[in-house]
């Protein structure tokens, strides 16, 4: 079955946004990474630095266990709860309106009843993700070891919040791909591959 | 980088040993399972029976911590221990010889130290892998449902032994496909996709 919509989760380096892009291009599908934050803004009226600095956020215990006496449904409470609704019809809208690729967002999750999904996890071993976090973002980020390893852990930990499932478990998804061995000019034929 | 060996890990009832053979047929590879009990029993002089039932042997906690203080490169010691020095010298002749596909024996970690390696992971859903075990063992095997989850346990337990990483655990491997959504056909081209 010929897919209409890709989802691509990615560790941090891995190379997502690069691949995502190249995906899109080759199938002419529309390509959306950042335009969902910027969406989330327009959508809920938060200010946009509120909206970048939690779009990946992570909960902590205490916050977990509050959190879950409300009801993530509700669009009158907190601000969280508030993006997140608004993440959902976002996407939703998305993959309704055009063939397109989606990169982060738990787009896995949230678009989950769609069959003409193919969902995509991307991983790599550290040494080529450092190598692309220098590259990106320069040595600053990369001196902060601890800071790459933690965009990671609040990923997975974001994604467990919303989702209830474990982020970047194979079984989740269709296609897990090492980008460190196999480069990504081979990333990208595997995907298109099996999405037609 | 073409690849010469290419080892399929797989969850049971996923289809490892159809797609790959079907891999190697169109790679023009030699194929390897079953092969290797019947070379450990030569190797090992130990009754098939039992090469058979310990292959994919998953030890207790007693006898994990029993095993922790034996070296596993002894030779001289317990049946378990010659199985596993047999497998490894197995494998790494097959790698050697010809190239090859080599269906589960933790494969993947035996060949680690070769760049020449693609190593795979195959899962499925349950509805998938039922209907799989249905069409290959009969309803028997299958109306034992537990003991299909056993197999995948025991299988984790036996890799988390001998090599000390999570069997199934995208990170480590190249690349980790979903049977059940992908099918067989899709699988065998995306395999022989990223061994090219």
């Amino acid at each position: 079955m010929k897919k209409r919509v890709i989802t691509i989760g990615r560790e941090f380096g891995s190379g997502g946004t690069t691949i995502g892009k190249k995906v899109a291009q080759e199938l002419g599908m529309e390509f959306y990474n950042r335009d969902i934050i910027k969406n989330i803004v327009k959508e809920t009226g938060l200010r946009e630095k509120y909206v970048e600095h939690y779009a990946e956020f992570a909960p902590s215990a205490d916050q977990r266990f509050a959190f879950s006496f409300v009801d993530l449904e509700d669009e009158e409470s907190s601000p969280l709860k508030r993006m997140w609704v608004a993440r959902n019809k976002i996407i939703r809208q998305f993959a309704e309106e055009k063939p397109c690729v989606i990169v982060g967002s738990c787009a896995d999750y949230i678009l989950r009843d769609r069959e003409d999904c193919l969902n995509v996890f991307l991983y790599a071993d550290e040494k080529t993700k450092e190598e692309r976090i220098r590259e990106i973002y320069g040595e600053v980020l990369l001196r902060e070891k601890n800071r790459v390893h933690e965009m990671d852990v609040k990923r997975s930990l974001n994604y467990k919040y919303f989702t209830g499932r474990d982020w970047g478990k194979a079984q989740n998804y269709d296609l897990a791909l090492n980008r460190g061995s196999l480069g990504i000019e081979k990333c990208v034929e595997l995907i298109v591959r099996a999405a037609q």
